[in-house]
């Protein structure tokens, strides 16, 4: 059983995040949160998402799995105006999705979720943490776009770099400790990771101010960030791509 | 002989709603209103309009007919401002409609008006009526889009449903008596329509804030509604789709 | 050497009013002033255009050649936001500029100015002169994009006129010396123009309120405009179209 009432930009969100790595995700829908775990077909990139039932105006459930195509559901989230409010509701038996907007019904048939992957999350042990602003994350892919297809995290225990370097030309990013919200890092580290994942994944990240990166030596990083006004946390983790020198 | 004044957003108006099923018009032009008939190359939908001198600043005009190419003509609109007023003349030695606003004159060739189609209004008996806000019907069509190609108008003396079936996903609304402006329905009724004609007709009706519908079981549907800031009105006709049960 | 600051829209526009004519230029830096002159691929245009250091938030340069590839350039730009500040600095061992924007730094190759045109302004006597709104300008291209692919410039005492004529349907502006900011004509003249270089060049002046036209009888027009609210100038010279009459 699943039922639940909720601002649409809750929901928008949550699609946000997940759909730059599937078109069709597997919704844990728990007692208290909802969950999605998925990983890219490439198996290059994770995402794990939870997010309580405060961030729903109503909210009743039963343990149960929902599996959803993203891309069918955002196009319903755009039917809907600021201030307007969603009611969901699980049509178990025909396994469809009932979505009230104002006098609008619109009903969804769900995916079968025995095909959506499940991803065991891995345990890793990243010893180096950044706090930074979303923001400026931002202004790097953006500058990096025209330059290479990779992007270079290195940090001291003085700053944080992100570095994109072409041929010619090259763009970076260089922030010093005072700069950043936390950087905590016992000896440098550098990591290079693919510019089309790492793009996507901080542009994704629409209403969290900070992002928590957690990073090692040619290891992944792993970019935490809150979502739903800080009813809910999301994780993006990012495999990195092996230099040859 | 047809001289006239006006704003720009009153000829924006009336080339959007003629302009949904044909690209040239025949604009009749009597003493004290002008009127257009247009059916669609199909003949699956008809539109009627007349607009009243009092929407114009100025109006001079002898009873005539101009053959408008309403893509040129629209495409003539865009180059008015907000705060504009066109000037327009007929050249009737060189079938020209003579525009001019501020300093630029723009001169239209006419199109030769006996090639277009000049439609006789079927006499219809529509026994059920409804009012509803154009907002209601607008939300409709948007989400039935991506649901089906058809879309079905129902009617009992309780209540208005207009609903979408695909093969997994519906859309529909669903307005009780009280909810609609008027609902004037002795016995059920059904039709079936495609819905690119329903959606092209219900996004053209842009400033009439209700649309009043008449309809039948299995027959055409009649939209009236007001244009020119209520100095014009105009009705859509569209045929039924037969279905095949 | 070449070290500046200077404002985002500033760089921009110059990059607009050059770029219509070519893709790579040489930045001429002299001590008090930035210099760039361009003619086009197919010699038809001329662009030719000064920057004071004043339109700088700082300047210090000795002379030298920058050549600029504007198309990335302009991508640069665009990674700004209103209120940014861009440092720039040509780091001449490597022939790079370097533009700094918040704590993003991009690392930019230059162009071998040796393959750049250093076109010569031909001395010309171009009688009439006329100032008129960009404004209007702006309307009467846009009236004409659809009516033809040339465009008339015609001068007599009393007025001036931009005419476009196709087959059936004609666009113009006439502006009586009243309704100019200057009128200076002593007998009549007309040249044609292609409407594209005539129509980009009207639009990438973009701040200068008027524009300074200087003509002749079947000779070329020179258009001189305001750059960098007032700290610099820019001139376009095209060729005329001559008519097979």
């Amino acid at each position: 059983m699943f039922k639940a009432k909720v601002k649409p930009e809750v929901l928008k969100e949550l699609v946000e995040v997940v759909s730059i790595l599937v078109d069709e995700a597997k919704f844990t829908v728990k007692k208290g949160e909802l969950q999605i775990k998925a990983v890219d077909p490439a198996h290059v990139a994770m995402v794990e998402l939870r997010v309580d039932k405060k961030a729903f105006e109503e909210y009743k459930a039963d343990e149960s799995e929902l599996g959803v195509n993203l891309l069918k559901f955002r196009d319903v989230l755009k039917l809907t105006n600021p201030g307007d409010v969603i009611a969901m509701e699980h049509n178990e038996e025909k396994n469809q999705l009932v979505l009230k907007v104002g006098n609008i019904t619109r009903k969804m048939a769900l995916v079968d979720t025995t095909g959506l992957s499940d991803p065991k999350v891995p345990n890793l042990n990243l010893p180096v943490k950044v706090v930074i602003k979303a923001e400026e994350l931002r202004k790097v892919i953006k500058a990096s776009e025209s330059v290479s297809d990779h992007i270079a995290l290195e940090t001291s225990p003085e700053e944080f770099k992100i570095t994109s370097e072409g041929d010619n030309d090259s763009a970076d990013l260089v922030m010093s400790k005072h700069m950043l919200n936390e950087l905590d890092c016992k000896e440098g580290a550098r990591s290079l990771f693919p510019l089309d994942y790492f793009s996507n994944m901080v542009k994704a990240i629409s209403t969290s101010e900070t992002v928590t990166m957690l990073m090692g030596n040619d290891y992944p990083v792993k970019m935490e960030f809150s979502i739903a006004g800080g009813n809910g946390s999301s994780t993006y983790l990012l495999a990195p791509r092996i230099e040859n020198d």
